[in-house]
Protein backbone atom coordinates (compact mmCIF):
# COMPACT_ATOMS: atom_id res chain seq x y z
CA UNK A 1 0.00 0.00 0.00
CA UNK A 2 1.40 3.46 -1.33
CA UNK A 3 0.47 6.06 1.44
CA UNK A 4 1.74 8.93 -0.53
CA UNK A 5 2.96 10.18 -3.97
CA UNK A 6 5.53 10.53 -5.85
CA UNK A 7 6.76 14.00 -7.06
CA UNK A 8 6.30 13.96 -10.68
CA UNK A 9 9.40 16.54 -11.14
CA UNK A 10 11.55 19.07 -9.48
CA UNK A 11 8.91 21.90 -8.74
CA UNK A 12 6.42 19.56 -7.08
CA UNK A 13 9.49 18.09 -4.99
CA UNK A 14 10.39 21.53 -3.97
CA UNK A 15 8.09 24.19 -3.73
CA UNK A 16 4.96 21.70 -4.28
CA UNK A 17 1.64 21.82 -1.99
CA UNK A 18 1.73 18.01 -1.84
CA UNK A 19 3.67 16.08 0.94
CA UNK A 20 5.85 13.55 -1.48
CA UNK A 21 8.48 11.92 0.57
CA UNK A 22 11.50 10.40 -0.99
CA UNK A 23 11.87 7.57 0.70
CA UNK A 24 15.41 5.65 0.20
CA UNK A 25 16.09 2.18 -1.24
CA UNK A 26 15.30 0.70 1.72
CA UNK A 27 11.96 2.52 2.08
CA UNK A 28 13.23 5.11 4.58
CA UNK A 29 13.42 8.57 5.31
CA UNK A 30 15.40 10.84 8.09
CA UNK A 31 13.58 12.62 10.73
CA UNK A 32 15.49 14.55 13.29
CA UNK A 33 13.52 15.80 17.01
CA UNK A 34 13.69 18.90 18.04
CA UNK A 35 12.60 20.09 21.53
CA UNK A 36 9.79 22.63 20.92
CA UNK A 37 10.60 24.64 24.02
CA UNK A 38 14.53 24.25 24.06
CA UNK A 39 15.25 24.20 20.49
CA UNK A 40 18.07 21.04 21.56
CA UNK A 41 18.34 18.60 18.73
CA UNK A 42 17.34 15.43 20.43
CA UNK A 43 17.90 12.93 18.42
CA UNK A 44 17.88 11.35 14.76
CA UNK A 45 15.83 8.19 13.95
CA UNK A 46 14.01 6.70 10.59
CA UNK A 47 10.76 6.77 9.61
CA UNK A 48 8.80 4.65 6.72
CA UNK A 49 5.54 5.21 5.51
CA UNK A 50 3.71 3.09 7.85
CA UNK A 51 5.28 5.18 10.50
CA UNK A 52 5.13 9.05 8.91
CA UNK A 53 1.15 7.96 8.15
CA UNK A 54 0.61 7.18 11.99
CA UNK A 55 2.98 10.33 13.42
CA UNK A 56 0.92 12.19 11.13
CA UNK A 57 -2.14 10.76 12.04
CA UNK A 58 -1.72 10.52 15.95
CA UNK A 59 0.42 13.25 17.03
CA UNK A 60 3.38 11.12 18.55
CA UNK A 61 6.74 10.17 16.87
CA UNK A 62 6.63 6.41 15.39
CA UNK A 63 9.75 5.31 13.66
CA UNK A 64 11.01 2.42 11.82
CA UNK A 65 13.88 0.57 13.45
CA UNK A 66 16.73 -0.53 11.26
CA UNK A 67 18.59 -2.45 13.61
CA UNK A 68 15.35 -4.60 14.56
CA UNK A 69 13.74 -3.80 11.25
CA UNK A 70 9.76 -3.23 12.99
CA UNK A 71 7.38 -0.32 13.28
CA UNK A 72 8.63 1.22 16.73
CA UNK A 73 6.23 3.76 18.69
CA UNK A 74 8.60 5.99 20.90
CA UNK A 75 8.02 5.47 24.45
CA UNK A 76 5.79 2.22 24.21
CA UNK A 77 8.40 0.55 27.05
CA UNK A 78 10.36 3.46 28.07
CA UNK A 79 7.50 5.79 28.75
CA UNK A 80 9.61 8.62 26.40
CA UNK A 81 6.64 8.94 23.83
CA UNK A 82 7.26 12.35 21.72
CA UNK A 83 4.31 14.53 21.30
CA UNK A 84 4.58 16.22 17.78
CA UNK A 85 3.68 19.61 17.58
CA UNK A 86 5.00 20.45 13.90
CA UNK A 87 6.47 18.68 11.21
CA UNK A 88 8.55 19.86 8.68
CA UNK A 89 9.95 18.45 5.58
CA UNK A 90 12.91 19.63 3.60
CA UNK A 91 14.11 21.21 0.05
CA UNK A 92 14.11 17.29 -2.02
CA UNK A 93 11.66 15.20 1.07
CA UNK A 94 14.09 13.02 2.07
CA UNK A 95 14.41 14.69 5.51
CA UNK A 96 11.78 15.66 8.16
CA UNK A 97 11.98 18.19 10.81
CA UNK A 98 9.53 17.09 14.40
CA UNK A 99 9.02 19.80 17.24
CA UNK A 100 8.39 17.40 19.90
CA UNK A 101 7.87 17.52 23.62
CA UNK A 102 8.77 14.84 25.78
CA UNK A 103 6.29 13.25 27.56
CA UNK A 104 7.83 10.53 30.86
CA UNK A 105 10.84 11.44 31.98
CA UNK A 106 11.27 14.21 29.60
CA UNK A 107 14.03 13.06 27.53
CA UNK A 108 14.73 10.75 24.58
CA UNK A 109 17.72 8.78 24.77
CA UNK A 110 17.59 4.89 26.05
CA UNK A 111 21.52 5.28 27.46
CA UNK A 112 19.87 7.91 29.81
CA UNK A 113 20.79 11.31 28.72
CA UNK A 114 18.23 13.74 28.17
CA UNK A 115 19.66 13.71 24.41
CA UNK A 116 20.88 11.76 22.16
CA UNK A 117 23.45 14.15 21.16
CA UNK A 118 25.54 13.88 24.33
CA UNK A 119 29.11 13.88 23.28
CA UNK A 120 31.35 16.69 21.55
CA UNK A 121 34.18 15.95 19.23
CA UNK A 122 37.44 17.55 20.74
CA UNK A 123 40.75 17.67 18.94
CA UNK A 124 39.54 13.77 17.20
CA UNK A 125 38.37 12.35 20.66
CA UNK A 126 34.42 12.40 22.11
CA UNK A 127 33.87 14.23 25.26
CA UNK A 128 30.94 13.95 27.72
CA UNK A 129 29.01 17.08 27.59
CA UNK A 130 24.63 16.76 28.02
CA UNK B 1 42.04 3.47 3.93
CA UNK B 2 39.83 3.28 7.04
CA UNK B 3 40.25 6.64 8.91
CA UNK B 4 37.96 5.97 11.80
CA UNK B 5 38.26 2.65 14.08
CA UNK B 6 34.98 0.38 14.30
CA UNK B 7 33.59 0.71 18.28
CA UNK B 8 34.38 -3.31 20.07
CA UNK B 9 31.22 -3.15 21.86
CA UNK B 10 27.90 -1.16 22.88
CA UNK B 11 30.14 0.45 26.03
CA UNK B 12 32.53 1.62 23.83
CA UNK B 13 30.50 2.50 21.31
CA UNK B 14 28.16 4.57 23.82
CA UNK B 15 30.46 5.69 26.48
CA UNK B 16 33.77 5.59 25.17
CA UNK B 17 36.13 8.49 24.02
CA UNK B 18 36.65 7.19 20.77
CA UNK B 19 35.00 8.65 17.90
CA UNK B 20 33.90 5.31 15.75
CA UNK B 21 31.02 6.46 13.64
CA UNK B 22 28.53 3.44 12.68
CA UNK B 23 28.89 3.95 8.89
CA UNK B 24 25.91 2.59 6.85
CA UNK B 25 26.05 -0.07 3.91
CA UNK B 26 26.80 3.01 1.33
CA UNK B 27 29.37 4.24 3.83
CA UNK B 28 27.55 7.16 5.22
CA UNK B 29 26.00 9.13 8.85
CA UNK B 30 23.81 11.32 8.52
CA UNK B 31 24.63 14.70 9.76
CA UNK B 32 22.29 17.54 10.81
CA UNK B 33 23.43 21.30 10.31
CA UNK B 34 21.93 23.60 13.26
CA UNK B 35 22.15 27.27 13.42
CA UNK B 36 25.19 28.18 15.95
CA UNK B 37 23.03 31.42 17.05
CA UNK B 38 19.43 30.58 16.58
CA UNK B 39 19.58 27.39 16.90
CA UNK B 40 17.35 26.55 13.87
CA UNK B 41 17.88 23.43 12.05
CA UNK B 42 19.35 24.13 8.60
CA UNK B 43 19.39 20.80 7.08
CA UNK B 44 20.32 17.29 6.85
CA UNK B 45 23.63 16.14 4.40
CA UNK B 46 25.34 13.26 4.36
CA UNK B 47 29.43 12.63 5.12
CA UNK B 48 31.59 9.12 4.76
CA UNK B 49 34.94 9.26 6.31
CA UNK B 50 36.64 11.36 3.91
CA UNK B 51 33.92 14.22 4.23
CA UNK B 52 34.16 13.91 7.88
CA UNK B 53 37.93 13.99 8.23
CA UNK B 54 37.74 16.93 6.22
CA UNK B 55 35.32 18.37 8.50
CA UNK B 56 37.70 18.07 11.27
CA UNK B 57 40.51 18.89 9.60
CA UNK B 58 39.03 22.25 8.27
CA UNK B 59 36.44 23.54 10.35
CA UNK B 60 34.26 23.63 7.33
CA UNK B 61 31.29 21.71 6.14
CA UNK B 62 31.92 18.64 3.57
CA UNK B 63 29.51 15.67 2.68
CA UNK B 64 29.51 13.30 0.11
CA UNK B 65 26.08 13.58 -2.42
CA UNK B 66 24.35 10.74 -2.79
CA UNK B 67 22.39 11.88 -5.63
CA UNK B 68 26.32 12.94 -7.47
CA UNK B 69 28.00 10.08 -5.56
CA UNK B 70 30.70 12.84 -5.39
CA UNK B 71 32.30 14.46 -2.46
CA UNK B 72 31.23 18.06 -1.92
CA UNK B 73 32.37 20.87 -0.17
CA UNK B 74 29.63 23.02 0.85
CA UNK B 75 29.70 26.34 -0.53
CA UNK B 76 32.12 25.62 -3.22
CA UNK B 77 29.99 27.23 -5.99
CA UNK B 78 27.37 28.59 -3.80
CA UNK B 79 29.21 30.54 -1.32
CA UNK B 80 27.38 29.03 1.52
CA UNK B 81 30.58 27.68 3.33
CA UNK B 82 28.98 26.29 6.55
CA UNK B 83 31.89 27.23 9.56
CA UNK B 84 31.65 24.39 12.04
CA UNK B 85 31.93 25.42 15.38
CA UNK B 86 31.12 22.03 17.33
CA UNK B 87 30.28 18.24 16.42
CA UNK B 88 28.56 16.34 18.23
CA UNK B 89 27.77 12.23 17.31
CA UNK B 90 25.08 10.14 18.69
CA UNK B 91 24.56 7.56 21.24
CA UNK B 92 24.91 5.13 18.54
CA UNK B 93 27.41 7.16 16.29
CA UNK B 94 25.27 6.77 13.01
CA UNK B 95 24.25 10.56 13.41
CA UNK B 96 26.38 13.78 13.65
CA UNK B 97 24.97 17.30 14.81
CA UNK B 98 27.04 20.32 13.57
CA UNK B 99 26.74 23.78 15.17
CA UNK B 100 27.58 26.34 12.14
CA UNK B 101 27.93 29.63 11.69
CA UNK B 102 26.67 29.82 7.66
CA UNK B 103 28.79 31.79 5.59
CA UNK B 104 28.28 33.51 1.98
CA UNK B 105 24.49 35.13 1.82
CA UNK B 106 23.59 33.13 5.35
CA UNK B 107 21.93 30.49 4.14
CA UNK B 108 22.29 26.60 2.80
CA UNK B 109 19.30 25.47 0.72
CA UNK B 110 19.34 25.99 -3.00
CA UNK B 111 16.16 26.52 -3.13
CA UNK B 112 16.78 29.77 -2.20
CA UNK B 113 15.49 29.79 1.52
CA UNK B 114 17.83 30.33 4.24
CA UNK B 115 17.06 26.94 5.28
CA UNK B 116 15.98 23.59 3.99
CA UNK B 117 12.89 22.78 5.95
CA UNK B 118 10.86 25.75 5.07
CA UNK B 119 7.77 23.70 4.43
CA UNK B 120 5.00 22.73 7.61
CA UNK B 121 3.38 19.57 6.82
CA UNK B 122 -0.60 21.00 7.72
CA UNK B 123 -3.59 18.92 7.18
CA UNK B 124 -1.79 16.78 5.04
CA UNK B 125 -0.11 19.57 2.74
CA UNK B 126 2.36 21.31 2.49
CA UNK B 127 2.81 25.27 3.55
CA UNK B 128 5.61 27.64 3.23
CA UNK B 129 6.44 28.75 6.40
CA UNK B 130 10.74 29.85 6.02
Amino acid sequence: MTRFPHAPDAAALERGPVLAPSFDAEGLVAAILQHASTGEVLMLAWMNEEALARTLETGEAWFFSRSRQALWRKGETSGQVQKVLEVRVDCDQDALLLKVEPQGDGGVCHVGFPRCFYRVVEAGALVEKP
